[in-house]
Parts: structure tokens; C-alpha cells; sequence
């Protein structure tokens, strides 16, 4: 059975989302539709690119994405689907697909053109529907679109080497549920600048020279639990993503803080990772 | 494949909503349950009328819609099932849908009265489900109900036009999650009464004399983009359901703030529209 | 068609619950994922316990139940299976399942043993959704597990009962969304040890001698509604659960106030019931 996922920042009250479900199933009755988040902030294009790169590897082959942010049909902000990675997407240009293009080529992408028919101040479930829908009967891209080779860019959501290569610096590009901060440095550039020397990493008043690959590894095991420092433990790690998180151990925003709240980090402040010379 | 739709105030977090799936999975293995909302203000009609009219439309006929908001049955407070429009609604008799009724006729009410055999403090698990899974299986209303020609009324939710028929004063109905501000004018009675005559919408501090199509057509995109004015720009438009709304062009209501915030506009206050004298 | 439910701390943002449902599909096609709650507080395993406990009980015999809360693997947080009233658990042995155990026996419980095979910081994805779709296609619990016989306790979640068997001391133990305060106080606790007595129940300022059985109970809908005092009417009832809970009558806690915060109860606070000397 095909499957459609939403990613949107409809929010989880409003009937927006479940207009778009009763679309779908309109349109399709032999289909899945899985919900990946409503809930991105509004308008925020790199948090939806975040979350739906990390989400689309686990699903099937040939599933569909529908990403609802900032969809509304302008000048400057056209629609498109793209076919990468054995998976579609369906979106506004606006660069929230740059962040999974950057890393693995789109092999197909068009601009969606069956606006003619359809005038509309809900694109997604208006135009994306449809077009998902044709994608997901097995229909091919050609029908809805007329092929394009440039997709708009997310700027400044790449870390920066120095020219002398012991130096990364980073944004925050995440915070999570449990207000731990991700980092756009993945462990592969990581690795690749450093080159397995000594580090360490800054980011306000936080510093930290290792990185854990799971969380329970910042805690020594061996210790009575009176003497493991378990509460308030700040760690960095690789997270499931692969990208430089710090966090703190089993932390709760709402109660005790977070890594957000008490490194004082928010979206886009600078991460860096200084190597020792060689 | 029979669809069941869900709409409550339950939350996201509480075991309710997945106890009332659980239940009708167990009733009925070939079903599919989709989400509406479960994040309706605690016991708030109007919020749940506005969100269950306007995502029901996209469902194909016969689907069963369960709302669960303010269902606890006492004296006053009644279950029905109510078919409209070639959809199924389960709901109590508290107003909920007398804003759809207002629009389009039922065809038939009845009052559920399967009651003498459950005794439930937990009416929408023990009593919609059993509901909602005979109708999905084809079953029909008489047989769980009494017929009945009376819905109880949500006052105070219809805007009212003047005798001179120059002016519709209005209310806020709901604020979306975007902040933006819904009023209860829609499209058709402005166009009745204004017959194609210059106005001012005026709300507390904000006055509109232009209501846009799309969010988009508030901005001229002819400009160098330093001098449209984007940020913040305030617009009167007819949203996607054809209601009044009044918003800031890509608000985030945690961070820049809304139209709710900026105007101060908040449920039930006051829309007014005047048109020029002819 | 087998299912899967999900009780997790992942919030409704990230990309987790999204990623584990792709993972679930791409495993198997047949199976229906329903989500129980993603909104579990961070780490809160009695939080998680009291939802599972409520919302499993309405599925269907054979349902696969994944609880993502605390599941990071280390040497005093290992993975386990459980077959308990017909269902299947898949948890950390955190406690998480013991409120659950206390009530009814588990017929089976393995230490899940295939991540010798499996190296993982998101062990929900890696490993439980291995686990529950090996358990949705039939498979048994001997093949993912060796069988153990001891569950972690989960401490301070069982009331108090007095040498004199007039008194129960409980606590708060959930906090649902209506800000309605349920104890650890169940009818059949209450019903042995009060022998039908008259009672006082206190919490902190609170206090009741009357515990209804439905919300509308504490209404006298023989009076005129002025004359009703609806609002803010504190009650004490067995909840859908029968457990004892203290409430407001619809009461909404972001506007008016709910029993949570105009009593002062919080989670793990007191809740006394003093029963006459007979």
C-alpha cells in the first residue's frame, strides 16, 4: 500500500491536518497516511528540513513526502516535486529540500504547473494532494510538472572550516523535545577535519573535549549511584542523525532544564570545534 | 474502507484518545480512524463547531464523524447523531452542531438511547464508539436512537447586520495556529450586504479597507525585496474556509508575535464591518 | 491486521515517532501503527505507567504495545518483552511495567538479546521495532529474549494503609488535561478498606466527603442554572479508571483554573482518606 507522510506547521489543534487527511483519502481509499510532524514552528523552513531528513530514511522505497511550510503559491515560491533518493517530495522552493539535496543528488525535479486548474489559498491540500496522490497510483512527474535543475538554497546552514583546518564553526540548527541542542557538524566532516586529534568544543559557557556515542556512556556504571553525577550531566554526542549534539542526561525542559535553557544556546548560535595542531 | 474521524479535547498527552482507538479497533477491524483534533480549548463548542465544519468537507461521503467535547451525559446534555451533508456526527446535543446545521439542513437527528444498557462516565469510549462503529458498518440511525427535530443552539455566534444595511458587526470565533484571527463574516454575507461598496473593517486598534484573496497578494513582489514591507504587514483576507480573517503575514505567534497579540484580539471580541452609504 | 501502539516521551515535534512508523511500514505492510501518546513528560516513567495501563485494556487481544520512555540500554536499564492479560509490552525494565504487573501477572517476561546484532543511541527504532513487528507476524518471545523472572519495581506509587484500617494514604500520581488531580486510590482499595464507613478525604486544602461517579453527579440539575454553582465546583469521583480523583467541574487550566492549581496538588503530593471508627 502507498504511503503519504505530512510534515507541516499546521499545529496539532487547528482542522488543517485533518482537512488534508479527509483530501487524501478523498482522492485515494487504498492508501497510508502517516503523520511526521505538525508541529514545526511556524514558517521555519530549517526545522522542517531537520526533521524530515531524519525521518524519511526509515520509510519504504517510493513513499511520498508532503512538506506544508510555507507553501503559499508567490512569484518567488514556486511548487515543486522531487524524486531523490528513491523517495518523493512535494514542497515549496523555498530550500527546505536543499538540506537532503546537499548530500544526496536529487535525480528528478519539477516545478508543479497544475495550478491553471486550480486557484487555491491552501495549496497543500488543494495542489500537494494531488500531486501526491498522482505519485502515489504510480504516476510519473512529467504529468504535473515541467522539469527544473536548481533548487533555492538554505543559506547558512553549513559549518565553516578554517583555511588552516583545525577549526570548525557550526550553528545550532535543532533543539529538541528534551531541549537537547543539535549542531549542523556531522561525525563524518568531524572526523574528516580532525583526523582522530585531541578537541575541543565551545559554545557559550560550554565546553566539552569527548564525544559519546549514547547517552549512558557519560555515566560511569562502576560508581555507587550517590557518586555518578548522573543529574545536571552535560555530555556531547553523536546523535541517532549523526550531528553533534550537547545535552544533558535525561533532562526534562519543563522541570529541571535542558541543554537549551541552561547552556543559554538557541537556533543559529555558533558551535565550534578548535583542533589541537598537529 | 469505513472512516471514523475523532475530534475532542482530550490533549495530546492523556491515554483517551488512544483508548477510544483501541475500542473501535476491537469492534471493528476494517476501519480506518483518522485524527482531526484532540487539542480543543477543554469544553470550548464553538472552537470544536469551527474546526469539525471545516475539516469535514474534505471526507468522502459517509464518513462517521465522533466529537468528543463536553460529552458527559446529564438532564441537559444529550447524546445524537445527527446525518448531514452524507456524513454521520456523534456528538452531545450542546451546540456543537447547530453551526453546520445553520448552513446546511440534517437530514435526520435522533437522540441515542442504547444508554439504559451502559452506564459510563467515559461516554465517548462506551457509548460514540458503539455508535459510530454500527453506522460504519452500515447500520442505520434508528435503530441506536429516537428521531428528534430540534438542535440545541450555540448562541452568539452569528454576526449581526444592521437595518440600514450598512454595517455587520461581527465576532472572533477562533484564533488559528498562527494566531491569526477568525471572525464570523463570511464571505457570502459580506458580499450580500456590501454589494460591491468601499468599507472599513475596523477590529479594537486595526482597520482594514481591503480584504486579499491569498496571504501572498498582500505583498508587491515587484518590489526589491528591502521595500515591501513584509515583516509584520497586517492584511484582512478571506481565509480557506471563506470567514473573515484578519492576520500578520507569516506570523509565529512565540516569537514576533500575531494578529492575535498585536491586535489583541481574542475569542468573541468584536469585527465590525462598515460600508460607504450608497 | 496485527497493531502496534506507540506510548512515547518523543513529543509531537521531532522527527522520532515519524521516523519509528517508516521503520515499522518498511518492515511490514500489514500492520496498523496507533499512537497512544508521543507526550509523555521527558523520562516520567509513572507518567507513562498510568497511560499504558488505561489505554491498553481497549485494544484488541495480541495488541504489540512499544513504550519509548527511558529506553536508553545500560547495565542497570536493560530491554524487555512482556506478555501480560493477552498483550505484549516492549520497554525498558525501568519500573515502567510494574503498576501494570502489580494487577495482573505477567504470563511471560524476556530480556530482549538481539542487540548483539545491533548497535544503536535510538534503541525505539532499532530495536523495539524489531521486536514488535517479529511479535506482530506471530513470532514468539523465546526467539528475541531470554526468559527472566523479576521486573523492576517502581517505588512510592502504591498507597498506605493504616495498622487500624481506617485510613489510606495515597498520592498524586497523574495530572490529566482537564488539570483534574488523580491519587493511587482505587474503589476496590477504598470499597475494602471503608467497608462502606463514613469518610473525610483531604489534600493539602481540599477536602470531600463524597465521591461521585460521574462528573454530572455533583450537579443538581433540579435547580434553576443560576442557582447551580457550576462553577468551579470541586468534586471527588472514580474516574474512568476507578481511581480517585479530585476535579473541577469543567474546568479548563488555561483559562479558569483546574483542580491542579486552585487545590496546590502536584504529583506525588498527599491524599489522605480518614474513615469513622466504626
Amino acid at each position: 500500500m502507498p504511503i503519504i507522510t505530512l510534515t507541516t506547521d499546521f499545529g496539532e489543534k487547528d482542522h488543517f491536518a485533518g482537512g488534508v487527511k479527509g483530501a487524501i483519502y478523498s482522492e485515494l481509499d487504498d492508501v497510508r497516511i502517516v503523520d511526521i510532524s505538525h508541529s514545526v514552528s511556524p514558517f521555519h523552513i530549517s526545522e522542517a528540513a531537520y526533521i524530515i531528513q531524519n525521518a524519511y530514511r526509515s520509510f519504504p522505497q517510493g513513499t511520498v513526502h508532503i512538506i506544508g511550510i510555507d507553501s503559499g503559491l508567490n512569484p518567488e515560491n514556486k511548487h515543486i516535486a522531487v524524486y531523490l533518493d528513491g523517495h518523493y517530495f512535494i514542497c515549496a522552493n523555498n530550500g527546505i529540500i536543499s538540506m537532503l539535496a546537499s548530500e544526496i543528488n536529487p535525480e528528478k525535479i519539477v516545478e508543479i504547473n497544475i495550478h491553471d486548474r486550480i486557484d487555491s489559498n491552501f495549496p497543500v491540500l488543494d495542489v500537494f494532494v494531488k500531486v501526491a496522490c498522482h505519485l502515489a497510483r504510480g504516476g510519473t512527474l512529467e504529468v504535473i510538472g515541467k522539469p527544473i535543475s536548481e533548487l533555492k538554497e538554505l543559506t547558512g546552514i553549513r559549518p565553516v572550516v578554517n583555511r588552516e583546518a583545525n577549526q570548525i564553526i557550526g550553528n545550532v540548527i535543532y533543539i529538541d523535545n528534551y531541549g537537547n541542542v543539535v549542531s549542523n557538524i556531522t561525525k563524518s566532516l568531524f572526523d574528516e577535519v580532525g583526523k582522530g586529534r585531541p578537541f575541543k568544543i565551545t559554545a557559550r559557557t560550554a565546553s566539552f573535549n569527548k564525544v559519546y556515542t549514547n547517552y549512558s556512556d557519560a555515566i560511569n556504571f562502576d560508581l555507587p549511584p550517590e557518586k555518578r553525577e548522573e543529574d545536571g550531566k552535560k555530555l556531547a554526542l553523536w546523535n541517532s542523525s549523526n550531528y553533534l549534539e550537547l545535552a544533558i542526561y535525561k533532562s526534562n525542559p519543563s522541570t529541571v532544564g535542558s541543554a537549551s535553557t541552561l547552556f543559554g544556546l538557541e537556533f543559529r548560535d555558533t558551535v565550534t570545534v578548535n583542533f589541537d595542531a598537529t
